[in-house]
């Protein structure tokens, strides 16, 4: 299906999608760009392109599957390079870790073909040399389709993404740039800030001898580029300065708590976020048996975004989505593998109540 | 020297100093004492106590040195517990985690002979059962020696904190109190608000997809006893008012810089925090060999907290210290011991500098 793939951008990322899908499927065929011609080099020898093209028009022209790996803020330029040449029937996606604005310039250029993606792995390391055929196995892929977004497009690269042994999840473009704030950019700019509060005390050997291991993990990350973090957060500024708004305000609280002795606040608090922190890394439960769905869907836009992320909200895993199309066009059925009989339960009820007819239905092995 | 130790609080750091004094000094007797009779009796049968006492005071009144290791809103009433019953020659040390009111109410109770200490090793785990004879092997041990501190005192409290095979390093209470609320106690506060912010913003699912291993490192402490915390907090909460205050402002002008695409500024700012954090935690040159140094000093109150204090600031370690009196009372000669030819210079120039007649001496071999 995805025969021939093309890759803008061999770095760490790009590089890692052409080897793994390479692995997945050696009749595939991947077609490389990068603006270096090093890199571009370097990801032809270590297998992770079949072949290299000289633009970005030149690689996109002859795929199905147009993945737009360059750095964040290159994307809109590659999108607006690429417009006029990619295929009428391919699909267009990006693995930008904003995803606003590089859905708005995505969705300008391609339409209802582009799907925004933002796959949740990576490494300290840069390029294709640090590449690596199973960078995303197990790793969630964010997928962001919106009220355009052809469904047919939105299979095609969640495909993609099954077969480099991710899991790809549905959240809104905003939804997601509000939530990587929260998750990402903002601790990474208040690991920094607490590295400046401690080196502004002075007295190197004490901070030494008091700096345990808590402090260590707390601050980790503000050993990375700040290169790069600045080109990530550019990407996101308006919900990142709401997140630290947010943090600011949690924090200015907590101190008007312990100032009035507010103890039992603190406390309450405190515990709080204890649970907070061990439900939100307890290990879902994706042990469950397949489980199908099949609901009636008009081509109206925004159906296939309403439905992956309330799969999404819900904790449901969708391990196979597929498009029928009846013969008279205009409408069709949409049919869902989810893991699991009891989020295959909560999710028929929650489509349900936004009006769709929902059925379950059995599983074939195909 | 330390032929009878009495431990007041048997847990995890009181049970885990009687077992390593009993391993490095089969010799020394250990009394302990529990409010709990249940925690002292299993410190008795783990070997960190050879006798368990009815109260603080019974504990306290046949010991050479005395450790109060209870909770750290304890201290000032085991200190008053035991007040009276210390014989005239005794030494007494405490663990707490906060220092400026710990080291008043020692020093209230105890005079010259209390100095303040702050092991900076532990555990998630609780009680005498995690408790191991190698706690604090190669871990920093603070000392928070004041003006009225005695010399001898000091020496004998660094004498156990060797024994124990940890590292002692002097720093003065107030500053001690503020760079663990830099260190440790906001740290604390600020993984709980990020674990706030993320389970504000709902989609457990989501969450899941985006908290990659950053968030996970920012907020591991973030799951730890709300109860102890609000204890630790209780007790240093001046400093960590002021800490909070600080790192608030840092967030916010990292804001106002987003804000007004001030990405230079932002870049330096990271740049400068990826330094300090890779800087912090270098390992300090602990290699070197033995210097000596012999200075004069005065039975005047505040040379020992000066000398160590200052060897702390340059990150001399000091692996010996002895005080020889002289004959006629009053004065006497401070002799140290520190690793390494470069610090021992440093050390002897900044004491120079301070007024002090420093000569450096050979090291014969006890």
């Amino acid at each position: 299906m995805n025969a021939r793939v093309a890759i803008l951008g061999t770095g760490l990322i790009g590089g890692s999608i052409g080897l793994g899908l390479k692995a997945a499927d050696p009749a595939a065929e991947v077609i490389g760009y990068d603006p270096d011609p090093a890199a571009a080099d370097a990801a032809l020898r270590a297998g992770a392109a079949d072949r290299i093209a000289p633009d970005p028009a030149t690689a996109a022209a002859d795929a199905g599957l147009v993945v737009l790996a360059g750095p964040v803020d290159a994307l809109e330029g590659l999108a607006v390079a690429i417009e006029g040449s990619v295929a009428e029937d391919a699909v267009v996606t990006d693995v930008g870790s904003a995803k606003t604005a590089a859905v708005a310039a995505g969705e300008r250029a391609f339409g209802p073909s582009f799907v925004g993606g933002h796959p949740m792995a990576g490494s300290e390391r840069h390029g294709v040399e640090a590449a690596t055929a199973d960078l995303f196995r197990d790793a969630w892929w964010i997928l962001t389709p919106t009220r355009s977004t052809a469904p047919e497009a939105y299979a095609r690269v969640a495909d993609l993404v099954g077969l480099l042994g991710a899991k790809p999840v549905a959240i809104a473009p905003a939804k997601h740039d509000s939530l990587v704030a929260r998750l990402s950019h903002v601790p990474q700019l208040t690991a920094s800030a607490l590295v400046d509060l401690a080196a502004g005390a002075g007295d190197r050997e004490a901070l030494l001898g008091l700096a345990a291991g808590g402090f260590r993990d707390v601050t980790r990350i503000a050993a990375s580029n700040p290169d790069l973090w600045v080109t990530i957060l550019k990407s996101n500024k308006g919900s990142i300065l709401e997140a630290l708004t947010k943090l600011t305000g949690k924090l200015t609280d907590v101190a008007g708590a312990i100032e009035r002795d507010g103890w039992d606040e603190v406390r309450d608090w405190l515990a709080g976020a204890r649970d907070n922190r061990l439900e939100l890394f307890a290990r879902p439960d994706l042990s469950g048996e397949p489980a199908g769905l099949s609901l009636p869907v008009t081509d109206r836009p925004g159906v296939l975004a309403e439905v992956t992320t309330a799969a999404g909200r819900l904790g449901a895993n969708i391990e196979d989505l597929r498009i029928v199309h009846s013969t008279e066009g205009g409408h069709g059925r949409l049919e869902l593998v989810v893991t699991g009989e009891g989020p295959a339960d909560r999710l028929a009820d929650a489509l349900s109540n936004m009006g769709y007819r929902v059925e379950r239905t059995a599983i074939v092995d195909p």
